[in-house]
């Protein structure tokens, strides 16, 4: 597949015109050659993935957050903000990322983050169309659904509010979503599950009465990847692409003297 | 007790002059009589622990975080900013905040913290020394300091690092101090405890080798409030002190269906 | 009356949409209960006007400039800013300001300063159209349209311009106008009255030939609270308002040893 | 005498180093000629004071007020802000004028105010040593210091307060001055003379306590500019100078048909 | 001719519309007549031609530049920003700019550029329309054209790119055009002409593989001077146009010891 | 040589507390590997410069510019702001950039300027001393002295001034120095050697009386690269230096139809 193929082709699933104006996305990081045959996949382009994506002979890094935030002025393999860009690029590698418009595109980060809580009847969420909003199929106590979100995502959750309430309308951004819980309420929610959230955002939740489900910031955006990956070999069936472990949650818990 | 010699006495505990220039600290609202006689300490000025306040006829409520972050134009007993300021106003009791003067000062919040880690050596982290470094007695791997942790704090954590690092000196900053993570590093500290880190602070953690311990922002803050309440009441016997649960963690663990 | 009620009235009588984008205009401390039944009416919302509210058992003060102007991060009786505010809402009592809107509004501040002037054919004054141009009925010299608003405001003023210039088109600016002295010459006027006017503004009046009678910021505003008490009463007869003199003007002549 | 000898005789009597970092001082227009024998003196640069300058033959106009305020990108002799200039530049007549730095020098126009108040003790008034504090022979209630004011100053005022509470230290700021009521009360101050105050620093100084004189702009700093001039006599007697009527207070008192 | 007369034949030629925000156009020193008899031309109001202007009984100055880039707080004959208005304002001259809004016009700097140039099918270089596309008849080497740029412009030029490179699209941007190369590459231009291009932009140009021609901010200005008078004069025969040498270009070449 | 050594060598060639705060210097694209054997040393690092350096098997390319001015969110092969950047770590090799420090550097840019205008009593220019003022052994008209430029520089200039002027002290700033015009002024300078010079900068020191000779960015600064090469050799014989003329001067002069 031709490079110029691979970027429209991302670009029919997660348009650039969704992204937030501050974000930093599409091809940032050129590969030295113009054919793409194996893309490795990640949330997030450590220096352990890109060691990955060398020793495997991929062509480009495909993830979620950008690998470059801040602008760089100066490039060292020694720096922890250029160290993984230094990688791919000394190896003629390539790197793509798809961020904000991967949040807000339909199949992106939330959409599946919603059917695998089995939100029903699910709508972006104002005012920034990231998130979704959903309905549950029956209204269930809070404390129960908490656990059905720590069985979905697969990692111990933090939670807010108030275990016995009944919850039916559900609202959901992956990631850092804490600064939206006032929007989540305006939009009629019971519930909200998202990945991080600030100890005063929690207090701000507490007030208005709002039951949130802090599941991790990873472990919330981690599963569009997969599906991400098999619109990407349905589409062209010549790309060869791996979900990589290498850039596994930073944050973990601990279990038996080990982190997992 | 006089209101002027309690405030006096809090500026001997957590002078002014350590507060962030961002920070509103002292007090914050004024009650509607001169003496002192029952405080109610909590971390966060809740609804909840204003609720406390009144029904316990208490004069002042004491707390780590101050009620108004953001100032206010207008006031209302149904808005978030302003509910738990109204009520204490409304019966005449004021409200005192101890904030990142409390975290700089000795005896505060982070030699507090430094103390329940059975740190040594403890001194002041920069470059703000607001937290403070100190060293283990005996090294240990991190996963037995992750436990420790656990332990000390009453608390599961998230962890970032690996579990068999031997780690000797230890940072700590209270709170929200993810974004502190290179300068721990620079200070020579192998592992870090704080109460909240973003996954990009995380991914920054790991990148540089350093081991995170991320407790919560309420846990690793409010044991400073026993102490604190000790070192109130011997230096003024007339005064009664209660430290209220109705401000607790907001964001809480689940376990057998309830939150914890 | 409800609470609601007394504000939607309000909004129909000065709606917050006209105010400046930097007022402060609307419920601006919610009483603690939700009828209204007693409301006192003043220019300003000082601290003696607070007490006459609580002394007469009023449930809101309704006035014209805004209790907070700067945002507020603490409380206090004995902080001008605040001291009025906390006395208000110690006793639940509530707080009503109507601003700017209530200068550019049908009937509000402009209008009547405007008919008190006996000004016909009166129109909005752009570019803000918080204030009115008219004519006189008959053209008149300056010395007896400046001796006319003294009769009409009972009040000595401040004057600028030709006492033999004929005039006949007039500008009017409750409260504090002196900024807008260009506009009112590009209106055509041969006259302005308002409120507070700068020397160098003077200076600038004098230059481009307007006429101006300063007559102070209360005398300007405080004739629109008779006609808006009328106008509350006679769209519902259950509340009863009360016109307080608590809140006189703040800079009097000196007459026969008296501030007046 | 030298334009460059007059220059510096200005510079002992006022320094620039005493301006306010946004004012605008000096000579600000040259004049065409290297000679100063004829200065014409007034408050303001008016055009009419500009047109007497130029029918007098002076040489340079000594105003207090700088010429422009705001900088210029046009220059036109229809325009407010460059008329005057325009007048004088026309004709080689230059301008000097000394602001904010007369106003804090010794002898100045606070001292000279101060003088007239017949103050003692008097001193720089902080934090910015504009104004002066000094005290009355004999504490006398208000009202009779009032009217000593309108003896003193030749004019009505308007005035806050109490007219029968006993005043001994009274602060005075010429010209607009209503800013800095807080100051005046930190200073120790029973009673304020300024020239300018507005509606809400009047209502600030009722809270306060704090009894104000507000006597005008002009007729608070008109009286510097005899004493100026003869200390400029007596310094070089070649130099002829003038005080002009041309530039009146442009605020005047309506008296039986006339502006005075 | 009326003054205003000038003005409008002037706003016809050169809307004030097309000028840059930043611009300074129009009349900006008007002169204290209102007839305009004799006009003096340059392309910028120095001191030699505010001179040429006086001596020779001048009613206006007309030049491209603006006499105030930077407003002015004090006018001096001493400093170069004032000198020169000064000058004029002493003799009652006046002084027009047409600036970015004749580079824009029909039939203003940049178009008479290109006719110089001998292009055809011209017309405005995105994004802001100041400068002008054309074709060459035929397609020739870029030394050929460099060749006839000198020719064409009486000055030696630096130049940037390929000699032997054939062009048949030109960009042009009388002045300081060094900016706009990447906006000429984009309008699909072979070669560029300008006045001033820095160090930097011509190695964009270099990568962008652009050829430029640098000719001299006066050299690629002076040429509309001429055909502007041309057409001023055709429009009002009453009025007398003098094209001043007195403001000759500032930067000129060294020929057997002397600057031409 | 190890690379940290040569980092040494160069700080104390050029001191990095010499760059202004703008600058972009030092190491700023890492080499993959610890030795520095081969360096290619240009002023700027285009991608020609950097192929060579490629091709030639250097370690690290020396430039006077770095090559990232702009901070960079992006990396491409064909973005003309990364297309160097990219080659060069792509294979591995290093750049290091002495800029605005080599200016100020003893030994620097401007000292290795002024020794080839052949100036004595050389010291540095006020206020940022990057550049340096000298004088001539003899007097000599700026003719000359223009010609002796053209001579030393191996370039035709462009010229301000008065060709008969006899000059003496002289100030140089290689590079763009025209908005040192007043400083070299206020230096006492009769002429001003420099790289750049906008039109209006120009004109002032035309209004000013100061000669200047405008001799080309690239011209003014080529000469330092020799003599630093060999104070580099003779620190260290083990490191080979080869100065590149693949990154000759981008602006050139058309010559018999070729640009030189």
């Amino acid at each position: 597949m031709k490079l110029n193929e691979f970027c429209d082709l991302m670009e029919s699933i997660a348009p650039k015109s969704l992204a937030m104006d501050f974000d930093n996305v599409g091809l940032l990081i050129e590969p030295d050659h113009d054919s793409v045959e194996k893309v490795l996949v990640a949330l997030d382009l450590t220096l352990p993935v890109a060691e990955e994506a060398i020793a495997g002979g991929f062509d480009l890094v495909l993830t979620h957050h950008p690998i470059f935030w801040e602008p760089v002025k100066s490039f060292s393999a020694h720096d922890p903000e250029t160290a993984a860009a230094y990688a791919l690029i000394r190896r003629g590698i390539g790197h793509f990322a798809a961020h904000t418009n991967l949040d807000a595109a339909a199949g992106g980060v939330n959409d599946v983050l919603a059917e695998l809580l089995m939100l029903t009847d699910v709508r972006p969420l104002p005012p920034e169309n990231l998130g979704r909003v959903g309905k549950l199929k029956t209204p269930i106590p809070f404390s129960s659904f908490a656990s059905l979100c720590e069985t979905a995502l697969h990692v111990k959750g933090r939670f807010v509010g108030d275990p016995d309430r009944v919850i039916e309308t559900v609202g959901v951004i992956g990631g850092s979503g804490g600064g939206d819980v006032p929007f989540v309420c305006d939009a009629g929610c019971d519930a909200f599950v998202t990945g991080e959230m600030k100890h005063s955002q929690a207090l701000t939740a507490q007030h208005l009465g709002l039951q949130c489900c802090v599941m991790g910031h990873y472990e919330t955006e981690f599963p569009v990847l997969k599906p991400l990956i098999t619109r990407l070999q349905n589409a062209n069936h010549d790309v060869q692409y791996k979900l990589t472990y290498a850039g596994a949650a930073p944050l973990r818990s601990l279990e038996g003297g080990n982190l997992r």
